[in-house]
């Protein structure tokens, strides 16, 4: 059977996260960089903590969270403005620039496309909208209704569940080597965008295709349909 | 109720990890501290990784995948005798100083004492016996049975399950603060042993006590079971 469906994870997959890292600097110059990074490693730590503990709370809430943890650890005065203003950009996140053409094109060629994001619905609808992207996505879904954030089974089920297509059909895209892991255990087909020339994650699992950019997805689907259609070029 | 148990994490708590980054220093000069403090990272990640996509593996396995990786990101040659000398050094990990004396004080006075550790159990019971501890302890508990890795609450019930003790009349100890929230979200109070000085987690737990070294635990224990025996001093 050929792929019949693509879903996507939001934030360093089509969306730039690291872009964080400017404002940061605007509002700590010198630790900008440090303090996105370090940012986004706690938010990833607390969403797996409190997914294996029983304990979630929204990804809005645990990225507040995430934020003020690291600015007491690096000794940054964290103001009520700063903080929504560092919040706030999340709904403004820039697409990486392939991303709105490649979409458009798989959707034009028949391709479902879904995202599956441990971001909140509405953190998910704003940016989005934002990005100009709301008429592409036919499913925009958030971790948020299962109350477990990926890598849980019961996170990337919500795919299939919505759908209505077996794993097998649909592939996996994220630019995060972790969620490829949890999605190829859970069963998808994947594809990595390995924007940054990231290593292999030793977790047993290699992703059916990987890239530098969105623009390698492309590549990879029309490869795996014509081979999917016998005779076909 | 007057505490009747202590439960200790192992690695970190009882015995000085970051020591591996002097033989770390030692196989591949002006990277030990680097590769010591991310292969422990990454070990940490994959356990929650492969427990939140019920994907176990025991920790030995888990600790060789993480610094396979390690050595690869930092582009570091793994020799198999590298390999081997490193996670051989996990059966050596040296106790940290006051370890040992307070332990058998606590005894002394009638605790109860176990380890509860991600470690399985022929890695623990190695390093339990290196450090002289055999005769310490209780009950030397590994996560294995129950193919979780903490914070998973199934992981924190092992204790409760063999000390046949209500959570609530033990206490917990570790070093790491996200295993003080673990234990803490599972019912036992807690006792952070903040060895770095390390900022408290932004995950809305607060240790029933902390202190720098397991010295302190002896006071805090002490304290408890006084304000718990009503006249006595």
């Amino acid at each position: 059977m050929p792929l019949r469906a693509i879903i996507f994870d939001a934030y360093g997959t089509l969306f730039d996260v690291y872009s964080m890292g400017v404002l940061a600097e605007r509002l700590f110059p010198g630790q900008g960089k440090t303090l996105a990074e370090m940012w986004r490693d706690k938010q990833i730590e607390y969403t797996r903590l409190r997914t294996l503990s029983n304990t979630y709370k929204p990804f809005w809430e645990v990225t507040q969270d995430a934020l003020v943890f690291c600015c007491r650890k690096l000794g940054l005065p964290l103001t009520l403005e700063a903080q929504n203003m560092m919040l706030g950009q999340y709904a403004k996140l820039q697409p990486f620039p392939e991303s709105l053409e490649v979409l458009r094109e798989l959707k034009g060629k028949g391709m479902r496309l879904a995202i599956l994001s441990n971001g909140n619905p509405e953190m998910l609808d704003a940016v989005v909208e934002s990005a100009g992207m709301k008429d592409v996505f036919h499913h925009v879904l958030s971790v948020d209704p299962v109350r477990k954030f990926k890598t849980a089974p019961e996170a990337y089920q919500l795919g299939t569940d919505v759908l209505g297509i077996p794993a097998k059909d649909v592939v996996f895209v994220s630019s995060n080597c972790w969620d490829i892991c949890g999605a190829a255990w859970y069963g998808y087909p994947t594809f990595w965008v390995n924007r940054s020339g990231a290593p292999l994650e030793e977790l047993g699992v290699t992703p059916h295709g990987e890239g530098t950019s969105l623009s390698d997805l492309r590549d990879f689907v029309r490869q795996r349909n014509e081979a999917a259609v016998p005779g076909s070029q």
